[in-house]
Formats: structure tokens, C-alpha cells, sequence
């Protein structure tokens, strides 16, 4: 059985960064099997490419190394860092990238990539680090390397962390916003299902947003072809959807925007308890 | 040697909705290779989706597990279901996208994929069964687990077939669709290329779409550059083409546009007996 | 140790052709990984395709196969070869795409690829080369099939070459152009970072290109977020970029487009020895 090592940048598809990488890796960890998360995150985009990494990560082994490189600041002072979670290695640079991650899965040691040892060359490039730091230390580290060798242990409290913005839970409503929009336009709020799902049997809740009140259900097919319903999305979260369509085009909503939640009755204490 | 599952969808490849199954696959099956087909299927379009599937499986080992989903159905009443053919095994919502695989390979068994031992988890999302029960079915299966493990035998005939226009041959022409337009604009119809391949040598041929007439040939070279033409292409259909240019845009034609091949002389008797 | 075949081609994403070359590899290599460069290379560019290609192979183990396929003469008279060089072997329609890879690493020998019996299929389709000649040979290949049993022994000097534009140094600058642009904006010149690099510590030295001046660094970050530098990117070559954003859209620059470097003071008689 072979590791994985996971991909996910905002390096795209067009040019051979990505290819390059796996290059670097094959030379490493020939026997890793390496998976693409994306690589089109929006470029430099950190809050996204945090999202989608924290989304994709509790679907691997728990042996698994994701490298993730959305990178403004490469070149710079910015530290290079691995970090051991439940979920895995996490090899990325310290810019709030892992903030997602570490909420649900919180570091359990980490590591500053001091140690040229485990780089691709002594002289790494100051443009692409994905290809001299981050790919060759994740592949080590999939090939067996203790995190402890790779470099200096680091306090994982030193880590950057971005707090989502908080979402709001008041006796009738929930408040949160537009976290991110997949190819379908399903606008994916940063409120948990959990708050809907663990709602009384029957009550009927609705998510407003630009405006527009949206029936909560279960499934697409819940409303009819070209009727918006809120829904608890794949990843858990509250998504707004349009069966057989565009929920962001349909409804004019697109990222950031505000979405709130109201129950049509109810007692929403207990709910408010479970946050 | 590992086995190969192919995956094929509409989730596109900015989201990590392909690297999430992967992620399952891996957890279930980690000596499996997987390739993907293409993941850009346009959104929710089963047709294309059956399309793209029944032309890639002829090219994989035919012990190869091929897991499709393109399922604006999810959530709803149609059914999951995995089907044996002669290209392997097919792992795919029961909504149609198999017409043109089977319209091939036969379909030898089928189940309904009602055994919840096989899936991710035993409440699957409403909205990803391609992450809860097509990927981590396809990857027991890839692992060895027999096809009436995954659920209860149904009768293949029963399988959703959608029927492609049919072909219409009379004694000096056939006529079709345009079937399908790819990255480089060129036309693929739904004309089979043993067609105008088993014509006598030398007869000429010619499509006509859109009120031009197009020159059939063998290759793009046979034509000067800028110049459309007609031949079989590399799927086996015919297919209208400009050499080093775009076929869709200089002849404005598109998907469901009627193509007709004509032969300018001869007897087609011999012909219509092949269809 | 599995082998590594990469693969890049003009043939997109959004259709099957790539999964397409990997089942046909698959059947024959099953324990091979294969690694994508890229399949978005602009339709029939073979100067683009020519620059990835060199640009990537440097980073892929010795023994790596790569076959790489932008092909706008398919089924003409252009011959099919297979070339070793140090970086490893290359399988290629011979039109100058190997131009750059051989620029860097001279070709120890060459065949074209003659022999059917390496083929998919004897009689290969005239307009998918892709999957019927260049995966299988390379599958072959990679399964250790030596070089010349895949075809007849030619002479590397009669492989086609493009000479890139000459760089053109004189005492005070260097003149070249824009070879390719990245999915960031970013302006890949064809004129060496050695040139820079080696040049006396301190000494300050300016790109020029569509009558802006813009000063030479190190990294993103020399400058203020939203303004242009150049540096040394990570294949090498000089290149202009913008810290934070875009410069082919901020400088309206693109590719051919002349650049030229120049140094603000001090001589340049050592550099032009170096080149």
C-alpha cells in the first residue's frame, strides 16, 4: 500500500507547475500515489484555497500528506511549515491557508522547513517554492521521513489563523455569509448543516439572501426545475441551489454576500446551545 | 499489475469534488490507478456524458471499473446501479448515461446498488453520491468484490437507454446529427465511419451541413490549410473538419445540426445492407 | 520503482483524448505512473508546446518517458520519432517541438517510430497519432522495450529544429523577447538568468518592454504590492512579473513582444564572454 500526497494550488492547468512538481515528487517517492485536489484556486486567494482544503481532507487515510501552495507572500518572510493533524501532514506555507483545517482538526506539532537537507536544491528559487520546498519535504515526508527531521519544532499556537466570520445564532435567525461558489453556482454559506439538521422533525426553516427567501429542503428535486432551495450542501454546509440551474447567476448572490437563516416557528434555544 | 477505475463527470476541475472521490477511492482501494476521462462534461448533460463514456471505454484493459456520474436526478427516485459489460464494469446513476456504452458492449448483469456495506457511509449525502456510493462502489468492486455483493441483481433490460436519432440511409445519402464538438471545433457526428469506409475505392463522397458542401477525405493535410473537411475521425465517426482551423466556427454549425453524406456517383445498395 | 511516462499535448480537458492515451498505456504498462504536464497548450503551438516540454523535463527522474504530442501535420508526411537524451526519452511527431529539450539536452539517438508492431493498432487512425502510435511506443518504452526495437536508427542532426530569436548582447543590454506568459501574467523572456545572476554584486540593472522601465530584483516582494519587477523566475529565465498582480495586463505586454535588459552602469565585457 502506498501514501498519498494530495496537490492543491492556484498554479492552474495551463502551465507545467503543477507537472513539475510531480516530477520532483516521482524522484523522491516514486511509489506515492499523488491526487489533485484543485489547482485552480483563484490566484493568491488564500481564503479559498483554505476552504477547499478543509473540505477535502477528511475524505483521505489518515497517513495522508497534503501539500498546499497559495503563496503571495513566497520569497518573502513568510515561514515554509509543516503541520501534523488528525487529518494528516500538512505541508503549506504559514499564511492563514490552514486556518480551516486546524477548526476542525486541531495541529497537533509542527515544524518550520529549515532544513535544506529535505529541499530540492540548497538554493531553493524565490518564486516557486511549491517546487524546491513544498513538494520535495512532502514527499519525504511520505516516503517515511519523521516530521521531527525535517525541520525546528514550532509552537502550533504560532501558527496564522484566519477566524471565519462568526456566524450569529439569535432566537429566530442565523446569520453567516457566501464562503464559496462551485461550478454548478451553488452558493455555499459558512453555516453548518447541523443547525438545520438538528432541527425539530417537520419545522420549516428559509434562508434569505439579496433579498429573495429560499425554501429550506433536503434534496435538489425537493422544488421544481428552476426553483432555488437551500439544502445542507455536501460538505456540510448550508447551500443555496437551483434545481437543473445557477444559483449564484439565478439569485445575483456571489461570495461574501450575506445569507441568514429563519426558522417560520418554533423555540430556536436549543439550538442556539449547539453552537 | 493494479487494476484501473476511470472516473468521468460534470463536477469540472475547479472545485474538489473529483479529488474528494479520489480521496475515497484511495482509502478503500489504495493500489488502484486512477484515470480520469474528462470531469467537463457540460453540467448535467447525460447525452454528452454518454457520449464521451462509450468513446473512451473501448481503450482501457476490460477488466477496468468506469465510474460516471452526471446525475441532475440525485437525490430523487432514479437508481444507482453498477453493469457488466464487455468493457468492464460500469458504475453510474440509472438515468440514461449508459445508452451509447451499451449500444456497444451489451450489458451482461446489472445490480441496483442498494447494499449500504459498500458505501462511504450508510446516510449518504443527498446531493454526492458520486463521493458516498458511486466512488467507494467502484473501488470494491476494483478491489475484487463481485459484482452481486454491491446490491440486488435487476434485469439489464430494464436500464434507461436513450436511443440516438437514427441514421437514415436511402440509396444516395445518409443523414445525421452533429453528435458532439470538440476542444479543436471539429464536428463528430453520429454517422458511423464504415460508412464511407467500406465504399468502393474512389467513389467520392461529400457532407453537406449547413448548406455547404464539404469534401470528404482521409486526414486534415488532404485539404490546404484553412480548408474544411470530411472524414472519419479518430472515434470512428464521421466528423467535419478545417485543416489547422475550427470546423464549428467556419461552418456555424453546431451540436444537434444535421449533417448529410451524399455520394456523387455508384449504387449504395451494398451499403444500406451494413447498417 | 515504477517508471514515469509524462504527458502533454494541445488536446484540452474537456474531452477524452487524454484519458483516452492513458487506457491505451494502461493496458500495456500497468505499473506505470503517468504524470500530465499539460494538455492546454494553444491548439497546434508547437513553440508553446516546445517550451513547456524543456522547461519540465529537467525535473523528472533520468528514466522518465515523455510523450508529447501538438501534431498539426497527423497523418501527413511528418515522421513519428522516439529521442534519447540525458533528460530521458522523448516521443514526439518530429516538427520542432523537441527544439528547446534538445537545446539543453543534445539528443544521443533518435529512430522513427516505424515498427507497427509497437503500435495500437496496425492501421493507426490518420488523425489521433496521440493514441494509436505516441502512447503505445512510449507505454513500450516504458515498460523497458530498448529504443531500437521501436523503430529504425536515424541520424538526430536530421531532427527538425527551431532556433529561438538569438539573444543579442551587446556592451550595455541584452535584447530578447517574451517566450511565454503564465497563468499569473507573468512574462517569460528567453533571455538566461545567468545573465543577471552572475553579474557583479550591487550592480543595478532594468527591463525594458513596451517603453516601460522596470527594475531588476530578486523576488514578488522587492517591490510594493501592485508594482512591476523582474527577476529570475523559476525556469530560469528573466522575467517580468507584478507583485500582487498581473503584469501582461498591467505592462500590455505579450508574447514576441521585445524586451531588453540593461545595466545602469559598469562593464559588461565578462558577460558577454558567458554567452
Amino acid at each position: 500500500m502506498s501514501a498519498v500526497i494530495t496537490l492543491l494550488s492556484d498554479f492552474g492547468w495551463q502551465d507545467i507547475y503543477v507537472g513539475v512538481m510531480k516530477g520532483v515528487i516521482a524522484a523522491i517517492a516514486p511509489d506515492v500515489t499523488i491526487v489533485d485536489l484543485t489547482h485552480a484556486v483563484p490566484g493568491q486567494d488564500v481564503a479559498t484555497g483554505g476552504f477547499q482544503l478543509a473540505n477535502a481532507v477528511p475524505y483521505f487515510p489518515r497517513n495522508t500528506v497534503h501539500v498546499a501552495v497559495v503563496d503571495p507572500g513566497v520569497g518573502g518572510q513568510r515561514r515554509a511549515v509543516a503541520v501534523e493533524c488528525e487529518c494528516g501532514i500538512c505541508v503549506v506555507p504559514d499564511n492563514g491557508l490552514l486556518s480551516q483545517v486546524c477548526d476542525r482538526f486541531p495541529a497537533q506539532a509542527a515544524v518550520v522547513l529549515d532544513n535544506p537537507e529535505y529541499w530540492r536544491v540548497p538554493d531553493p528559487s524565490r518564486t516557486f517554492h511549491g517546487r524546491d520546498i513544498f513538494a520535495p519535504v512532502g514527499a519525504h515526508l511520505a516516503a517515511g521521513v519523521p516530521l521531527a527531521k525535517v525541520g525546528s519544532s514550532i509552537d502550533p499556537a504560532t501558527l496564522i489563523r484566519f477566524s471565519r466570520p462568526p456566524v450569529q445564532p439569535t432566537k429566530s435567525c442565523v446569520a453567516g455569509i457566501v464562503q464559496a461558489c462551485d461550478r454548478f453556482g451553488n452558493l455555499i454559506t459558512n453555516i453548518p448543516g447541523e443547525l438545520v439538521d438538528r432541527s425539530a422533525a417537520g419545522e420549516q426553516w428559509v434562508a434569505i439572501a439579496n433579498g429573495r427567501t429560499v425554501p429550506g429542503g433536503f434534496s435538489y428535486g425537493d422544488v421544481a426545475l428552476g426553483q432555488a432551495v437551500a439544502l445542507i450542501g455536501s460538505h456540510g454546509w448550508i447551500e443555496l441551489a437551483v434545481n437543473g440551474g445557477n444559483a449564484r447567476d439565478q439569485l445575483h448572490v456571489q461570495c461574501d454576500d450575506r445569507v441568514e437563516i429563519q426558522w417560520l416557528s418554533g423555540d430556536r434555544s436549543s439550538l442556539n446551545s449547539s453552537l
